[in-house]
């Protein structure tokens, strides 16, 4: 009878984590989570699977309609698998308003999931790292997240050289579109939807589409010619907006703080989600084979509202994608060789020994921090050895009958292929040196 | 107009991990998998979402049909949010076969997901630990993973009154089922699935259920006599069955090793899933009020055919829920208080000084390894002072004009509520301290 056999393959645009690749997934969220901590930020996690209504309450549709993995449970209820951090935690700072202490700073490294056609850089599953502040809405907050945004990729020894950060105001440019240009609420969430977009399209195919959704030839040209002013230029057209404000005060920290080369205005920064109500920002890989952007985030003031109502908690956030971060230190060459902190010690056998005792060894190194495994087939020492190294074991013990009568060991230190016969009283000492 | 509120409640039988809960969580998963590296097991991971197939291949059939979250994405491809991790660990392994050097050794904290009715320890998600050797059938094997699951459990300084492990054999069983009992390979399943439930029936339920599924007085009280006879005698009944060979190996390994206290026979463990195929075994809490398996596992040598047709790599592994486990070590009082590696502090300020001198001194502090936090909304000294205090920092920076021109800084230690006066340069030394 023929057997069908399963596909080895997991499904696509996820992956499988080998050793390997785990190692340095481990080391990369490890270098981020210390980072985080010496600002101390706080971890939290929340459930992969979420009440569909979530999303469908909050995120711009793109997302929720044709992005979001979802499905009804056996009770009725929608689910989705969630696809952002953002709403997530929303909820759980809603659901403990009254003994959370403000400001909260706090991350997580949820792994989410897109429907989407997998491409460089965008997979179904990835894990994002989110950076959130709640309970503060002062301009010193927005620099912080740049602040630390920047000191993540600097933990990698990224240099100024390797990034910036785009900076933008949602209420600067809906108070631009509505009392500037004189477009209503929809016509302006139209055109920050096309700015968005602007970056994936010639310069061309925006001005058709900005005529489509019914620009006139006078509106085009002005909201072209945003995209060649400076930035005190721009803060002239708009003077009184809150959002001209912030930004103003943003930039003057920025300047204070020495971020001026990394940090920069860019009005074509509107990010997808509607949520956003104030800053909003992406970091940018500069080489030019990866340019695009790595981070985004910015304010939203109203997300705690929509499970408390009139709870007026202001938030700021960012998340960037494993992928991201792995294209960028790839690509800027800030990947160091990974060392685990342990020796790793093969403790070989011989039929003629009883087990007990090479049992006994791994015991007294693992209780003195070394990481030790008995082989535990009957095999030749050759095969034994090969498999130490194969495996890459810094040291392998060999104990046969000989050692056994003489309470000693023989130590091989796999990297330079040398033999040393110890006590066993010294051992730990051999490997720990 | 009345606005629609979401819930702020998470999906039934998942939680929510606010950051003490995740300090709890990544403290136990850090004893964990210090622990693991000590013997030389490797971290791995998968995804979230696999082919439905997976487990239909494979599992006991309650667990695919009833328990399994599964949905079709807009391909058309059945998928299933993992209920458990053995599927997915086989899939790559036998992914990499011709790469891959025996025996692995690995490791997984998983997510898994199963639809049921949320119970004391049973929830609809949990984090799985996953211990698995690959690639070596030596009986040594088998006991090497008895000696991690107890190790796992001393690492949290269990001592040998608080936990058991039961071990059986399925090779054994299924001999002694077959040879001994004369009964059919479908009468052996349905029997084993009855003394699966065994524990959760009253005796004379248990009976009836044997009737049920076919078996004569006689049969009942021979299989009921099994759980009373000795290890010895029970061994006797199936003296060629190479179960009872490896049991009694297994046993001489065990008393060797001088784990006869925590380990012992007991024909009541079977395992629900229909992959084992030779030694299986739980560890129990012998707590009174939690007397119940923590950990379940056994030797599966047949799952990589599934994927490589006569691969023959054989396969050990057994997992622990973290719900299980931290019920366990509530109970016996095994949790410490945790303390961060780091000193918090929390930089207060003034409107007078500008905040780039404060921003100076968080970074100052970060550099050398302190967790450092601007106070970022423009408050009373003693609003951020009782922050300080309710977010359990352990000093408090205060720079004010004075300070500024002498070059000082006043250190507050919050826990012995002592300030002192340092200059700039001694700041640090102060703090780490």
């Amino acid at each position: 009878m023929a057997k069908e056999l399963l596909s080895v393959q997991p499904y696509k645009g996820t992956r499988d984590f080998y050793p390997e690749d785990m190692d340095l997934r481990n080391w990369f969220f490890g270098v981020i989570k210390d980072t985080l901590r010496k600002f101390n930020y706080r971890e939290y996690d929340g459930p992969t699977l979420e009440s569909y209504d979530l999303y469908a309450a909050k995120s711009g549709e793109e997302i929720v309609n044709e992005q979001t993995y979802h499905f009804q449970d056996n009770g009725g209820r929608m689910l989705a698998v969630r696809p952002e951090m953002t709403p997530t935690v929303a909820r759980m700072v809603a659901a403990k308003l009254g003994s959370l202490n403000m400001p909260l700073r706090w991350f997580s490294i949820p792994n989410l999931y897109r429907y989407e056609k997998p491409q460089r850089g965008r997979l179904r599953e990835h894990w994002q790292v989110n950076v959130d502040m709640f309970g503060s809405d002062s301009i010193e907050t927005d620099f912080e997240l740049l602040l630390v945004a920047s000191s993540l990729l600097k933990a990698f020894n990224a240099d100024e050289t390797m990034y910036c950060i785009k900076i933008n105001n949602r209420r600067f440019y809906n108070d631009l579109f509505e009392q500037y240009m004189g477009f209503d609420k929809e016509k302006s969430r139209k055109v920050s939807k096309a700015i968005d977009k602007k970056g994936k399209m010639s310069q061309e195919a925006f001005c058709e589409y900005l005529a489509e959704i019914g620009l006139n030839g006078e509106e085009i040209e002005k909201l072209n010619s945003f995209f060649e002013k400076s930035f005190e230029e721009m803060m002239e057209l708009c003077p009184e907006s809150k959002g001209t404000i912030e930004l103003k005060s943003l930039f003057k920290l920025i300047e204070e703080a020495g971020m001026s080369n990394i940090c920069e205005f860019d009005f074509s920064i509107i990010r997808g989600f509607d949520y956003y109500t104030g800053t909003v920002f992406e970091v940018y890989d500069k080489d030019i084979n990866n340019n695009r952007a790595m981070f985004g985030g910015g304010r939203y003031d109203n997300l705690i509202n929509l499970f408390v109502d009139k709870a007026n908690v202001s938030g700021i956030g960012f998340g960037f994608g494993d992928v991201t971060l792995e294209n960028f230190l790839v690509s800027h060459n800030l990947v160091p060789e990974l060392k685990s902190g342990m020796p790793k010690v093969l403790v070989t056998r011989f039929p003629e020994v009883p087990y007990i005792e090479y049992l006994k060894i791994a015991e007294l190194l693992r209780q003195n921090g070394i990481a030790a495994t008995v082989y535990t087939d009957e095999k030749k020492l050759s095969k034994q050895m090969k498999y130490a190294a194969d495996e890459k074991y810094d040291f392998a013990i060999i104990l046969g009958g000989d050692e056994l009568a003489a309470g000693t060991v023989v130590v091989k230190d796999l990297s330079k292929g040398e033999n040393e016969t110890v006590s066993r009283e010294d051992l730990v000492n051999k490997i720990k040196i």
